[in-house]
């Protein structure tokens, strides 16, 4: 560890402490994840975490926040001039794709008590990353958007669909297409068929109104 | 720690810490869980698992292979004198309730590198488990029924039905379904309300032929 690296300016060592955790996370998933091993990574003392994040929790909070923007920016480039359905289709990849390209990040946003879920930055970060793919699907089942006050009412395909995505992003995380995908290239078979053919199962084109 | 319970007889002790194995998990997870904390449970020495299971990853992989076991017993409940739909709707839900009423469980047959995937009874298992699942889904589609040999050829609907409830259950063992159910008593509002409409959603009943 070395010393000239403790002087950070205020907020480069927050900035450090989230990249090191998203790089033990890259590499070792939420298994091998400690406060100690970010402080180690990042050139800081044990202790100096707690300055920033009162917790583990506050440390991957942050994570799941990048996350999630990141995720929101992915998907914002997603082309609007493609037809709806392979719109959705397309969020739908993304986020898949992001999930099996950072499995430690994907740990983080999803997985219960790693999180402070009532984190203001964490509800809106989530809201867009969520509400971007929401409002597609909406669009494309015909039936009303949800906002944050009717999301209690949101209709059931917008809450299967939600299933759907998560089902296909945890599953390629945890490496339980085995039993479908090549040996020899699990990923790349699974990006390459099983993925299209999975959101292509889900939100087929429709005819023509 | 008593020693008279070290004098299990052959394949007692094996059931005691499968069965200590459990109870740790399904009181705090699979964050919870160690080697150590098993044998302590069963109230045999830390060296005690080592005789029966070369290591955590057996332990936890004979906890899978009974979880698999019981949800194939629960699915064999299900009455075949249902109709389609509302069978494969009920096959679905039987999987999601048994993972709410054991997250732990559900944690140790679903999360990478925690089980041996290519051990002979936990193929068995799982193959049973989800072969009754996949046969009702497969008549409901009017799609082939899949086999261990044309698995890799299965038909987009079955996939996307193995997603739909693996993300369904995940989604709530996780507690990811807050943004839509009630705050008051999360776990029964999704099995009392959001359950039904998720599973009514994908496998509607069908006009009869």
């Amino acid at each position: 560890m070395s010393r000239s690296r403790e002087n950070y300016h205020h907020g480069q060592l927050r900035e450090a402490l989230i990249t090191a955790a998203d790089e033990i996370l890259h590499e070792s998933g939420i298994e091998g994840f400690s406060l100690r091993k970010a402080a180690a990574r990042a050139g800081v003392s044990p202790g100096a975490p707690a300055h920033h994040f009162k917790s583990v929790t506050g440390l991957l909070t942050a994570v799941a926040v990048l996350t999630l923007d990141e995720l929101s920016e992915r998907m914002r480039a997603v082309s609007t001039d493609l037809p709806l359905a392979a719109q959705v289709r397309e969020l739908a990849s993304v986020y898949v794709r992001y999930s099996m390209e950072y499995p430690g990040r994907l740990q983080v946003t999803y997985r219960r008590a790693i999180v402070d879920r009532s984190d203001p930055e964490f509800m809106r970060s989530s809201g867009e990353a969520f509400g971007q793919f929401f409002a597609s699907a909406a669009r494309y089942h015909g039936v009303p958007h949800p906002s944050r006050e009717s999301a209690s009412q949101m209709h059931p395909q917008l809450l299967l669909d939600y299933a759907t995505v998560q089902g296909m992003a945890l599953t390629a995380v945890e490496g339980n297409w085995r039993f479908i995908v090549s040996h020899d290239d699990p990923q790349g078979d699974f990006l390459r068929r099983i993925l299209p053919m999975l959101v292509e199962a889900r939100w087929p084109d429709k005819p023509a109104a």
